[in-house]
């Protein structure tokens, strides 16, 4: 069977017992691996990557919903990043590209699941959106769990599956399938939020920056560090290192400095490697010159 | 049964039908798997890869040895790079770093076969040498195939197996254990070879630069481009791009620019996560924030 990636984004980054109980939920699940876990306390938000067949993905995936919707309040959920759910956001990735079609049914399959047995409506997004203008996450989020409930009272916002109105506690979820992505955060050295909103604004290909990058600016626990929080969608269109590049030229354009910068959940190594060829000048390095990815499996 | 890698570098990297004859030679053996094979026409040099069985890599290499004995003449071979054999040096890298043993052992039985069966003196070296001075294989190699001869004479220059004389043809190999290393070579923009010798003893550890890096400055095909070749021998220890930035302000202090750099068979992963680590500001960056290397095998 076909492995495919599954990144659930779940709206608890701070409490960290129920940080464990949400991974034991998901790491409990048959024909599964959960790879990586990361907590974001001032994003108040767990990201979770892990692999499996379809079927293993969907049981553990409902077993985390079963635990956020029981643990996680989003009436007095704060956090940096916009959300919309307990579980906010669960993309489903092919690890081979002919696999899309896998990672939509999937999806599907879920989605339809989470709102027969929790009651949460269930937004079907990017690939797997049935309507365009759901394509893309943040259409879908605007607004977050605040504004969710007058939305949905609009007809064209009726959910893919479940109730017209958001769960009480647990909101709404958006579920998709995508390609890899990139999730990439740079840190600046200054409290100001509005050079880290504007530098978002300046590279996100919304507002006609660089393909394939979604930003926003956003605030760290540290009152003298704000942050621009990255999606790369495509690395092969536009190289992580020239998003870093164009952060900092900005920055340094208001003589600000890049503190440091870290990755949310995992990367693909040609987005490493373009990285690592750019700065040694190694043009045309391919991951097949990296030992490791050669040795016999 | 554990594997350990090969990387035979042999003095031929011109004639094609003769580099696929040695190729072939290797490939044909049991229980090993060929990753890589660069060559280099202005060295005149090809560098095999392979990962295999310690009993698989002695009969693939005996018979890269029976290949090159016959159809490679150091009496009529010109190359940028040093050298003093037709299979002029054959280190045996661990995988797992505990494994050095194994690589050692494997040395010395690679060794007493080639002396054996083709009438090659094999030296040993790095951490398979017997005689502290013959770790480093610079000193073995020292005055090239061209003094090998005279320097064979000297009591203290018997080799560890066969004869105390060149092999006519052959010359002589250096077989050895060490840990792995990066191969790396840095264009630079001038056809001043004077510029690339200076940078290499700029840079090197013998001469009292960076630690773990071996250089010399070569010429390339292209009269206008020379070489800066190096060895980086930890790359914990000295990391990559360090070795790159010295190299490039040494020659911007001199007006000359960086061309390419070009890695010569593979590197290990750490050290190109580390040059994108650099670049991208991402400290602490590991092999476990890199999906490929986290899927299941």
């Amino acid at each position: 069977m076909r492995l495919i990636e599954a990144v659930p984004n779940v709206s608890e980054g701070r409490r960290s017992d129920v940080i464990q109980t949400l991974t034991d939920a998901l790491a409990s699940g048959k024909e599964i691996e959960l790879l990586d876990r990361s907590s974001d306390s001032a994003h108040n938000r767990t990201v979770f990557t892990l692999v499996g067949t379809p079927s293993g993905l969907v049981d553990a995936l409902l077993a985390l919903f079963d635990a956020a919707v029981d643990l996680i309040d989003l009436r007095t959920h704060q956090g940096e990043h916009p959300r919309i759910g307990a579980v906010d956001v669960v993309p489903l990735v092919p690890l081979d590209r002919a696999d899309m079609p896998i990672c939509v049914s999937t999806a599907s399959r879920l989605g339809n699941a989470v709102a027969a047995r929790f009651g949460v409506p269930v937004y079907l997004y990017e690939a797997a959106a049935r309507l365009p203008e759901r394509r893309p996450l943040e259409s879908i989020r605007r607004g977050g769990f605040e504004g969710l409930a007058a939305r949905m009272r609009m007809t064209s916002w009726r959910p893919d599956f479940g109730p017209a109105h958001p769960h009480p506690s647990a909101g709404a979820s958006a579920i998709g399938a995508r390609h890899v992505l990139v999730a990439f955060n740079v840190n600046l050295d200054t409290g100001d939020l509005g050079l880290a909103r504007h530098i978002a604004r300046k590279i996100r290909a919304s507002s006609g920056g660089m393909h394939a990058v979604k930003a926003i600016g956003v605030r760290t626990p540290r009152p003298d560090v704000v942050q621009v929080s990255v999606n790369l969608t495509d690395y092969k269109v536009t190289p992580l290192h020239a998003v870093f590049d164009a952060i900092q030229d900005e920055a340094q354009r208001h003589d600000v400095a890049v503190r440091d910068s870290e990755l949310v959940g995992l990367a693909p190594a040609g987005a490493m490697l373009g990285a690592a060829a750019h700065c040694l000048r190694l043009d045309g390095l391919t991951i097949n010159q990296v030992l490791e990815c050669r040795l016999p499996r």
